[in-house]
C-alpha cells in the first residue's frame, strides 16, 4: 500500500500533470457551479459546450492548426481507428501504403486485411525485430495514404523526421507521441491518438483530420464508423466519452499554459530522455534496445545483463516507489515511459535508482 | 453558480449516486493503495483486474445470470451496437425483426438498412407519435433476433413485459433502464447498455451475450467489431475505458450493498414513479404523454396547458434547484428522468414544486 503518489513510469494507461488530477477532485462533485458532477451533466448543455469547444480550439493552437483541420473526438481507441481508416478511405479499389515497425503497425495493416482492402507493405523493420525505423522508402504515388506509428511503445523507436511522400497524405497513429511536439501538419492528412499516454485517460481517441480526407471517405458505412459523422456534430453525434473529454481539456490547459506549448515541452522530454539515454550508453551493466537514430523520447526500453537482474531491478524499484518498468509481456525487459506528464524529478529518481542498483549487482 | 449540488433530473448523463461520487473523489489521487489515480493505472495490473471482475461478477450476481452469459463492456455506446448487431449476427441472409418504439429502434433499423441487411419491421408505435408499447405481435420464427428497445426516454415509454417472441432471442437496448428491475433472462439472447443513464458515466457500453449468440456471429468483420474478440480477452483485447468501468464497479456495490439488489430497487423506482404520476393524473394542469399501460418509470413525460408556461416551468424548476426538466428537443414538453439513483427526496422535491407552480399559474 503506498501511503503517497508514485513515480509512475506506466506504458500507458499512465502518469496524468498532478494539477490536472487535482482539479478534477476539487470540483468532481460540482462542476463549474453546475451543482452536479462532470458526469452527471448533459453533453447538450452549456457547460459541456465550453469543455468540449476549450479543448478543441487548445489543440487548434497548440499545432497550429489552419481551417482545412477538424478535431474529432471517437471512442474504441486506436484499434478501432485501425478498421475505420480503411473503411473510409479505400473504397473504390483505392490502396493505402503502410510502413511496419511492430505491433501496432502490424495490427492497422491486419484490419486492411481482414477487410479485404488494398494495401502494400512499402517498408518493414521486422528483419531486425523492430529495433529501428527505415529510411528510404519508396512509396506508391497513387496511394489514398500512407498509414505509419510515430512512436513504438513496446519497441521503443520514434520518428524523429516523417518521411517524403511524394504529396501522398500520412497517416499517423500517434497514440504514444501526440503532443509531445510540434508538428509540420503539411505533411499530414489525418493523425490519431488514443489519450491515455500523453493527453488524458483512457477511453477516448483524438483524430485530427484534413477536410480533402474527409471529402474522399464513403458514407456507404455504419454512421458511428464515418469520420464525416463526428465532423458535421462536433463529435456529439451521439453522447460522448465526457469525462475523458474534461480530462483531455485539462491536460491540454496545462500543456499551453502551464509548459508554455509544444516546443517547450518537446524540450522537456529532450532533456528527460537525454538523462536516461546517456546513463544507459555510458553503462556496461544496461543496453539501449533500439538504434541511436530510431530511440524514442517516449518509451526508453533497455535490458539488464540477465533475466533474473531484471526481474530483480522491477522489483526493488516497486519498493522504492517507482512503478511501472517492466518491460511489455511480449519482448520482457525494461522500460521506463517517460510521457508529457512524467517530471523531471521523476526521471532523476530513476537514474539515482539505476546507478545505486548496477552498483549494487 | 450553484454552491451546492442540485438535484438532477437530466435524461443522461445522469444523476449517479452520490456515495460513488464521493469515493471516486476521495481515492482520486491514490487508487487503492497503488500510488496512482484510477486514470493512470495498467489495464494490465491486479488494481484493474479486481476492478473488472469484480463488476463482472457483480453484474452475474444482480441478474441471475447463468454460465451461459458473458459480460462485456465496449466503447461507442448503443449507437455503435445499432451497427455492431447486424454486422455479427445478420450473415448469410439471416434476417431481425424490429420494433420500432420511436427514435433509438427507428436508428437500430436505419443501421440495419446502412449495412444492407435483412429486416423486417415487425411492429410501429408510428401511427400514434411512438406513445405506446405495440402488443399482440407476431415475430418471424426463423429471424436472427427481435430487437427492441426496453424504454424510450424521449417519449417516456417503456416494454413492462417482454413479448413471446417462439424461442427467437430477444435483443434489448436497455440504455435507460438496465439494473432498474430484475430481469428474466431466459427471453434474452443481448441486451446492450450505454452506461450514462443508469449505471455510471458516458463512454461506456455494457453487452450481455448468450453463448449461442456468440457462436452465431461471423469473424471475417474488423476485430474491435466482434463480440467475440471482448469474450475472449475481458473486454481487455486493447486498453479498455477503465475511468468508467471503474465507476459502474462503484455502481454495482452501491446496488447490491445499499440498495440491496434490483427487486428493492424496482419498488423504490415504482414508488418513485407513482408519486409522479398520481400528481400528473390528478391534476387538471398537467398532461402525461404516453399511455397508461406503457408508461416509462424512467423518463416521466409531460405537457403543461401552453408552451409559454412549459418554458417557464423549467426556468423556475431550475432556480430552485431542479435541473434537467426540459423534454428532449425533438418532441418539446417537460420530462423528468428518475433512474436508480434519483431519490425520493428529489422527487419529492419535485412534486412540490409541480403542485405550486399549478397553482400559481
Amino acid at each position: 500500500m503506498a501511503e503517497k503518489r508514485i513515480f509512475n513510469f506506466n506504458a500507458g494507461p499512465a502518469a496524468l500533470p498532478l494539477p490536472v488530477l487535482e482539479e478534477i477532485q476539487s470540483s468532481f462533485l460540482n462542476f463549474n457551479g453546475s451543482g452536479m458532477s462532470i458526469t452527471e451533466i448533459s453533453h447538450r448543455s452549456p457547460w459541456f459546450d465550453q469543455v468540449i469547444n476549450d479543448a478543441v480550439e487548445r489543440t487548434k493552437r497548440l499545432l497550429n492548426l489552419d481551417d482545412r483541420f477538424h478535431v474529432l473526438f471517437v471512442q474504441g481507441g486506436a484499434s478501432l481507428q485501425f478498421a475505420m481508416a480503411p473503411m473510409n478511405f479505400l473504397t473504390d479499389g483505392r490502396s493505402a501504403d503502410f510502413v511496419n515497425t511492430g505491433t501496432w503497425s502490424t495490427k492497422a495493416i491486419n484490419e486492411a486485411k481482414i477487410l479485404n482492402k488494398e494495401y502494400s507493405v512499402a517498408a518493414s523493420s521486422e528483419d531486425r525485430n523492430f529495433c529501428y525505423i527505415p529510411k528510404d522508402i519508396s512509396f506508391n504515388p497513387d496511394a489514398a495514404y500512407v498509414h505509419i506509428t510515430s512512436n513504438n511503445t513496446i519497441k521503443g523507436t520514434q520518428w524523429h523526421t516523417f518521411p517524403d511522400t511524394n504529396g501522398v497524405p500520412i497517416m499517423a497513429d500517434m497514440s504514444s507521441d501526440f503532443m509531445s511536439r510540434p508538428l509540420d501538419m503539411d505533411k499530414f492528412g489525418m493523425i490519431y491518438a488514443g489519450a491515455q499516454k500523453n493527453i488524458g485517460p483512457s477511453g477516448v481517441c483524438m483524430v485530427i483530420i484534413r477536410k480533402d480526407m474527409l471529402d474522399m471517405a464513403t458514407d456507404e458505412i455504419p454512421s458511428m464508423l464515418r469520420y464525416s459523422t463526428y465532423a458535421a456534430k462536433n463529435s456529439m453525434y451521439n453522447t460522448p466519452p465526457c469525462f475523458g473529454i474534461y480530462t483531455i481539456q485539462l491536460v491540454l490547459k496545462w500543456l499551453e499554459e502551464t509548459v508554455g506549448g509544444l516546443e517547450k515541452m518537446e524540450a522537456h522530454n529532450q532533456a528527460k530522455g537525454k538523462l536516461l539515454y546517456d546513463l544507459i550508453d555510458n553503462s556496461d551493466f544496461y543496453r539501449a534496445t533500439a538504434d541511436k537514430d530510431s530511440r524514442s523520447l517516449m518509451n526508453v526500453t533497455f535490458r539488464l545483463p540477465t533475466e533474473e537482474l531484471e526481474k530483480l531491478f522491477v522489483e526493488k524499484a516497486a519498493e522504492k516507489g517507482l512503478g511501472g518498468l517492466k518491460g511489455h509481456r511480449s519482448v520482457g525487459g525494461c522500460r521506463a515511459s517517460i510521457y508529457n506528464a512524467a517530471t523531471m524529478e521523476a526521471v532523476q529518481a530513476l537514474v539515482e535508482f539505476m546507478e545505486s542498483f548496477a552498483k549494487e549487482n
